[in-house]
C-alpha cells in the first residue's frame, strides 16, 4: 500500500492505472476508521482492480460552531485497517494542499439539504460536494462508495454524479448494524449502559414504520407519529426529527411509487444518534 | 463528422475513444459560429485526435433581462463551418436534455467575476462554470480551448479547471483581429461608417497602454486616464470601463511581477465593443 499526500503524486499514479485500463474504486472518507469504512473497503476491494480510500478531514464542510479542530484523528491506525483491508493507495492531503488559495469556485446544492441533518447544517453539503468534486476529478474513480448510515450525503452525492455528468458509478453500501440491530458508530461509545440497551429500538421502530407503510398506511403524519411514540415509549431518547421523504430526491412523498426513506436522530443522555430504513413502494 | 443530441449517445463515443487512448480536444460554444471560433477548431484540429465542438445557447448564463430567447442561432451553417474545420463531432444537446430538472447542484465563481463585465453580469459566470463542469465531465477531453477576447471567461475557466482539479489543459487561443488590428466580434457589423472607422483606435489604444506599463508606469490610474483619453480622442464612443488587473486571478496590479491585463469596454451607438491585452511584467 502507499501513503500518497501530494496531488501531483497522486495525479501520477492515476494517469498510470488508467493508461492500463485498470478500473478505480474510492472510499473517500474524514478517517478514524470504523466498521463502517471497512465495510465500503470491502465492497470496493472486491469490485476494482484498484482501490483508493482517502483521508480527509475538509473545514469546508465543518459550520463554525462545528468540531473541525477537535474532529478525532488516528492516522497510524487508520493506514493499518486500510492496508489490512485491501486498499493500494491512502490519499491524506493537508488543508493547504487541497485549497492552496481561498477557493475561487465551489460547488452550491440547491436541493436535498434542507431536510434532516442538514436543515441544522448550513452549508455543511456546499463543503461536502465541493471537496468530493475535486476528489472526484483527481482519483477519476469507475466507482464511488457511501454507506446508507448518513442517506442524506449518500442523497446528495448521488445528485452530484447525475446533475454533473461525473462517469462514476454511485455505490451505496448497506449500514452495518450490532447483532440486535443498532447501527454501528463512533458515537456508541458515548451512550450510558441503560441508553445502550435501549438504542436498539430505534432500528425497531424504524422497521415497524416501514411495516406500515408497505401494508398500505397513506398518511405519512401517522407513520412518524407511530415511530416516534414506539421510541418514547422504548427509550428514554429525544426525538430530534423523524421525517419521511422520496429517496434520493427527498421530497415529500405524495404517491405510492418508487422509492422512500424513513429516517430520525434521537438524542440521548451524550449521543445523537441517527438512523433511518429505505422502502420501495409498487 | 457526427451530429449528436443525446447525452447517452456522446458517453457512448467518448467511452469509444477513451478506450482507444485517443487524445480529444474539445470547444465550447453557443454556436452562430465567427472566424474567432473557427480560430478554436483550427488550433485544436492540429493537437489532438478527435475534435468535439459544443453548441448550446445555455440559459443558466443569461440575466432575466439578457437575450436568451433572440440570441442568434444557425445550426446549418454552423455544422457545415464545423465540419469544414475538421470537427470530428458536434454536440448540440436541447436546453432539457442538459437541465432534465431543476439542477440540484450549481457552481458558484467565488473570485475573478465582480470586475470588467462580470460585474454588471451577477451570476453569469456561475452559469458559464455549470455548464462547463458538465460538458468537462461528458466530453472528458484533454485539451479545451478558450478566445482570449473574453479574457474574463478564460480566467474564470482557468480558476475552474484548477481549482477542481479537471485533468485539462486550458488553452487560451489569441483574438483573431481584422488587418486593421479590430478584434472580430459578430457585434461589428451594428457599427456605422464612421464608427467602424474609429474602431481600430481601441486595440491601438490598448497597445500604447501596454507600452506604458513596460516602459515603467506604475501608476495603473495613470495609464487608464492615458487609454481612455485615448479613446475618447479618436472615436466616439464611450468608456463603459478601463481596467488593469493581473491576469488570470483579476486581482489588483500591486508588484511590478507576473501578468497583467488591460481590458476595456466601449459603447457605440448600436454596439458595445470589449477588447484587451495582456503584458509579462518581469
Amino acid at each position: 500500500m502507499k501513503f500518497i499526500t501530494t496531488i501531483e503524486e497522486l495525479q501520477q499514479s492515476i494517469k498510470k492505472h488508467k493508461k492500463s485500463q485498470q478500473s478505480i474504486g474510492f472510499v473517500p472518507t474524514m478517517g478514524f476508521l470504523h466498521e463502517g469504512h471497512l465495510k465500503l473497503l470491502s465492497v470496493a476491494r472486491q469490485q476494482n482492480d484498484i482501490l483508493i480510500l482517502s483521508i480527509f478531514v475538509n473545514p469546508l464542510q465543518f459550520g463554525e460552531n462545528e468540531d473541525f479542530d477537535s474532529y478525532p484523528r488516528n492516522m497510524e491506525r487508520d493506514a493499518r485497517l486500510a492496508e489490512e483491508a485491501g486498499a493500494d493507495y491512502i490519499f491524506a492531503p493537508s488543508v493547504s494542499e487541497m485549497y492552496e488559495n481561498e477557493p475561487s469556485v465551489t460547488v452550491r446544492v440547491e436541493k436535498r439539504t434542507n431536510v434532516l441533518c442538514g436543515k441544522s447544517r448550513i452549508g455543511h453539503f456546499d463543503g461536502v460536494a465541493t471537496v468530493l468534486t475535486k476528489l472526484f476529478n483527481l482519483v477519476q474513480p469507475d466507482r464511488a462508495y457511501f454507506g446508507m448510515k448518513d442517506a442524506q450525503q449518500a442523497a446528495v452525492v448521488s445528485g452530484l454524479i447525475s446533475d454533473f455528468h461525473f462517469p462514476i458509478e454511485l455505490v451505496p453500501v448497506e449500514t452495518v448494524r450490532e447483532d440486535d440491530g443498532l447501527a454501528k458508530s463512533s458515537r456508541n461509545v458515548y451512550l450510558n449502559d441503560s441508553e445502550r440497551m435501549q438504542a436498539p429500538h430505534l432500528y425497531k421502530a424504524l422497521q415497524a414504520g416501514k411495516e406500515m407503510i408497505l401494508k398500505g398506511e397513506k398518511s405519512p403524519a401517522s407513520i412518524i407519529k407511530f415511530v416516534s411514540e414506539y421510541i418514547s415509549e422504548h427509550t428514554d431518547g429525544i426525538i430530534d426529527y423523524a421525517e419521511i421523504y422520496t429517496y434520493p430526491e427527498l421530497e415529500e412523498l405524495r404517491v405510492r411509487k418508487g422509492r422512500g426513506i424513513l429516517a430520525i436522530a434521537v438524542k440521548f443522555t451524550k449521543a445523537r444518534l441517527i438512523d433511518n430504513i429505505t422502502f420501495e413502494l409498487k
